[in-house]
């Protein structure tokens, strides 16, 4: 992972007003700090302010634990933002939920064995035992919740409690075919992160791959979002999509979508452990 | 245009059966024509076979006016075949519906002025005079029919008069904002060919634009479709996407599917006017 | 793997004449087979003809073992025909040659792991013990043999000792960074399938990324290619690209390029499996 | 055009140091200037800063016509920045050079004509009369220069004093066959944009589709780059692919080559009359 191990990173809105960058960038160069990346974005329709720095914490005036107040106080209040504060050395701690398919959680295990990318996998969870041998492959913990009507809720709050202890910041549903409460997105509110395997808004819901072919489109595509209590609604992170024709069957669909649906994903994944999205208004800014 | 000019297409569909490749080819084989293109698709859920195929006239036994009558006869009957036979000397004679825009107009008459496209254009429609000067820099007569609720099956019968008296096979509707009744549609089924600028069959109607920014997606699209009754629901022949990011606006949006509809909509015609295209329950085999 | 098991796939190419493609179809027709799958292509400069026909074995009149001496006397011998016969019932077994990256050995694992592919990977070659953590966890012999100036001829002759003893079909080059003799590539001749990280002719050799971002170019790629003596020289099965920018260093284009790699090796090995590839002039043919 | 048509921008670059982006932002926000774009790259191991930023000159404390010398005297001396200054009431004034081919002027006359570009096209240069006809329906002048061996630095010469007489600021070779002698490259350094049909640094030269068909690429290309007296090795500004196949003969590849050309050839021009690209090493920064 090509992030500074030794940097910190502001992911900041509020409206919009003159000398935000300013007051931002003095903040850090005023400390010592360099700055590594800075972007920003204006919504100009509804005034609003968007902006992620990076900068590398080696000479830093203040110290790590104090940066959150002391940029609240000179800065933050100011322009009354809000912001989220990262710090590189803290790996994402991330839980895999599967149903069936190994294509996504294999690409994502690959991705963490190979050090592609830094976070940490404490545990995997699925409502099946089907995919347990790739849990054990990689050597992760593979809880399996199997979920009915009637137990749902008391399963949820399982899920939950063990999500807890492990620490977990994230959850991925790497085709995860379970639809998750409203309260327990709640408590990783803009911290799961689904693949949906359509071009939404076009087919949300089940069995996009046939409604495509029913269709007749000459693409098939992939969309990974949050999930929101609406399903399949979620503020878009990344999608993808690739070329079929009449050739293709629905099995055929499918076959091509396995690769746009891990590659989708993974790319959405990446933007959220880089710490370069921001949700606002339902929707997601992606910073490079 | 790389097509042979005297050559001629077969385009087939009939229920699938063993033998049907060797019976059509045979007919061209033993009548002395040699195969140019061959390309065949059979729908194993509805057990339909369809079949392109093109052949060069030189020398061919049968003589052109009667191809069609001994083709039905010796292969088209045994199979209750569907067929349409065209031939490359026959020039495509093709109208051009706009009203505000341009860029597409544009995109097909620079292909027809440069040769790359070997159609007629006899003459462009719209219900504005805004783009006349783009019909009088091509010299192709433009005709404005404005339209409304009171007058609109008069003015589309005066449109199809027109068409009628040029005789016009087929109608491209280049960012032409107005619907066509059924009436329209049936006079020219399967011949009318739109340009909408999103993927469908996300964003149907009006304003996809400002539905794509709404919903925040990282890709827009354009479709090129055949015209039916249903609006944005008629066959599709090509479809495009082209990423976007916070950053883009509704202006920016529209700026960068300029280029994305110009180039699907003639990818879509191309595949029209080679003969390329054939529609079987609501969707379009596009042959390579 | 959707392929029928119970299907045979000729790869035909010859001198083209008419009548070639009647000849193949009424071979299968008359012997009771039904035609699941039929593409041609004609190279009219080279006057040559290429054809990929898949039929289904249930009830064809000829025994599988005499099906390619039947065709030879038929139809192969008329035409001077050079056709490959492959049974869908014979499993490919492919060995994977790798070095220190583990993102395309990964990928291509998952997929048989997954049921996705229908390969048997007997073994796992590398020069280094890196990756046999890997090869550990799919259950798979990991073989080392360190390669010098010194042992090369050696060292290779008990490579291929080892892929014959296994009766071995392909190899796949999954980023393995030691060039093969000529001898060795004689002895699987069109057989292994190399991934270079670049679009190939352009940076070929060693450090592709490194060069890439010298030129500036705004589009990064890989190739896949049969390998034959001359350096990354060989027919091209499957290439892509992806989009970088100024904002790309070296690590980056790096990180960007695994993805394309490892999805850019999967299809052409897919190409090959499914026998869709036929090799002419030095380059593919890739049936779809 | 989207630009403001009452903004300023600048593009500087400079040893990468502490504080220029607080300083750049000072003289923007203290002199009552509102910032709609800034985007910054440091290319770290060069250790060179990159910056472009654009203002609202609606109420700016400093006049139009000294804000370049205030900004040198207050930011450009103190960090050694090397920059420009654009002012978006400046409409480009541009040249198309053309040969045979129509398809990339067509495409820039009716992105003018259609006002989706802000720029003006004083007059058309050849070398042929062939394209006499399209010049004139834009009602642009149209001059031929006929080059040759003995006459081309002689008719350079006219076509440089006809460049300065219309007061030209770039030129765009829309397939223009001739290379410019290195004196008539010095006189509009950087200013000067090619189109050339293949994925450079792939085939370079003449005839880069016979090329492509010989080596049995599976994607052709195209590259636009600023001109510089080594034959198209220049600072690439865009580059597109598209997917080509074993099907496709050199005319196809050249057919399927001449929207790639000139949408490729647009999106550089784009960029660079939104005064978004900057030159450095031999590469282009190209902000979005």
């Amino acid at each position: 992972m090509q992030t500074n191990p030794n940097s910190a990173t502001l992911l900041i809105h509020c409206k919009d007003k003159k000398g935000i960058v300013v007051s931002v960038t003095e903040f850090i160069h005023k400390n010592n700090g360099n700055i590594l990346y800075l972007d920003q974005h204006v919504d100009h329709q509804e005034k609003e302010f968007f902006m992620r720095v990076q900068w590398d914490l080696e000479g830093f005036a203040i110290p790590t634990k104090k940066i959150g107040d002391y940029f609240t106080t000179l800065v933050g209040e100011r322009y009354a933002m809000k912001f989220d504060l990262y710090f590189a050395q803290n790996t994402p701690r991330i839980a895999i939920f599967v149903s069936h398919l190994s294509h996504c959680v294999y690409d994502i295990l690959s991705r963490v064995s190979s050090g592609e990318w830094n976070i940490e996998v404490p545990l995997i969870i699925s409502n099946h035992s089907k995919l347990k041998h790739v849990a054990q492959q990689f050597n992760i913990p593979y809880h399996v919740f199997s979920i009915s009507k009637e137990n749902k809720t008391e399963q949820e709050q399982k899920i939950l409690q063990l999500l807890r202890e492990n620490a977990i910041d994230s959850v991925i549903l790497a085709r995860y075919m379970q639809i998750l409460s409203p309260q327990f997105i709640a408590e990783f509110e803009h911290q799961i992160i689904n693949i949906h395997h359509s071009f939404l808004p076009a087919f949300p819901g089940a069995k996009p791959y046939h409604s495509a072919y029913e269709r007749g489109v000459k693409l098939i595509g992939a969309t990974s979002h949050y999930v929101t209590p609406e399903l399949d609604g979620g503020p878009i992170i990344a999608q993808g999509v690739t070329e079929v024709t009449h050739k293709d069957t629905v099995e055929n669909m499918k076959r091509k979508g396995l690769d746009l649906e891990k590659i989708v994903l993974s790319n959405a994944v990446w933007s959220h452990i880089q710490r370069k999205t921001l949700i606002y208004n339902n929707k997601t800014i992606v910073f490079e």
